[in-house]
């Protein structure tokens, strides 16, 4: 699936705002009468976008398998579309499955914020030292207890993940930020981002903040609506 | 000046919609107290984009003319951004001074329309025959009558125009369309674009309608949320 995560409050179902999994478990009723549970991949925050979220949910619809992306996007919202559906074994779980989820973080940086893509990169007017957040993202690579980098108040206690891409590129005015991991702790990128960009600042060491364990070493949540889920991986086949 | 023309009933001042045109006088205003008529070099319609629009306006302000973009920005709305700005020579005019103009119509063909990008593209589910696009764009490259590409109802009497660019690549699942002119007709790059869509699925033949000079040869008009003015050139430095 691939939503602009503009207009909704995450993907996860909320009391009072619309959530993406709320619109999507909508259109199922719509087109199957089911009052379907979709599952996703990773469950984004609000104003987080997604180009290859994952998810799944079960029906006893007769409908083929590939058919659900079109007869879905037919009364979905043009900013959400699923990409492509099909049946999957019963043992198939979009979030525990996945080996993988790959996460972009986009920012600009230029004298005046886009007209075009605002809602989807976080503008800044100065450069950061990229070669420090560069090195800093090093530091972060592989397998670490990253509990420096989780929201405060969250209730997860294995904080270990690993992850295996974890750098900056830049091309042309946009600092582009790709991490792919085994796993992520809540608001773990953005506490990621938001440390870096303190580091490129000359403001923190990312070794001791890692080491620490603790929130408070860590720099601001980044804004969300900077960073897209690009893909979730998976190892078997379903 | 870049601006996404989805929420606007194009560059030019209307009666009862609000045109890019109108809201960048109404900051001009509130900035320096003065009623200035903006001159855009490109009088894009309604819902066409822009990446490198540029416009003049008269001004007794005494503020420094690289000031005017940040001044600017501060009140315009967020899809409307000023890149630069800056004083120059009493004789520039944005629009008869431009020696030439860049277009960009942009195409996705995929299953499924984009939910990031669609208000940038024209989405098809099916391929055309892109080398029959191809040699048709190469057909209008160059100077000719391109009666057959302005809108009815247009009044302009000299239709000869001059394509320094005209053609189309393919980058994945996107299809872009560039055409660079010292001029164009009233819809011609979106009329042009509906007529080489046509020719892609094997209608028409573009030397025909060219030389016919009568609009009704050529194809319907593409829908104007695909088209970005890209850039304006100019000749002097002013």
């Amino acid at each position: 699936m691939e939503y602009d995560g503009t207009n909704y409050a995450g993907w996860q179902r909320q009391e009072n705002a619309m959530s993406v999994q709320e619109a999507l478990e909508n259109e199922i009723f719509a087109v199957t009468g089911e009052k379907a549970t979709v599952s996703g991949a990773g469950r984004t925050d609000s104003g987080v976008h997604a180009l290859g979220q994952v998810a799944h949910f079960d029906t006893n619809a007769r409908m083929g398998g590939e058919k659900f992306a079109f007869a879905l996007n037919a009364g979905l919202p043009k900013d959400i579309r699923v990409k492509a559906s099909r049946e999957v074994s019963g043992d198939f779980h979009a979030r525990f499955s996945a080996k993988s989820k790959r996460y972009r973080y986009t920012m600009r940086v230029s004298a005046h914020a886009s007209a075009l893509y605002s809602r989807f990169e976080l503008h800044r007017h100065e450069w950061p030292d990229v070669e420090r957040m560069w090195r800093a993202a090093e530091a972060l690579l592989g397998t670490h207890d990253f509990a420096s980098f989780m929201a405060a108040g969250s209730r997860v206690k294995d904080t270990v993940r690993t992850l295996s891409r974890c750098e900056w590129t830049q091309s042309g005015e946009n600092l582009f930020f790709d991490v792919e991991g085994n796993g992520f702790l809540y608001h773990m990128v953005r506490i990621m981002v938001g440390t870096m960009l303190e580091i490129g600042q000359g403001k923190g060491d990312m070794r001791r903040i890692l080491e620490g364990r603790d929130r408070a070493l860590a720099g601001p949540t980044a804004p969300a609506h900077g960073l897209m889920l690009m893909d979730v991986l998976y190892d078997g086949i379903y």
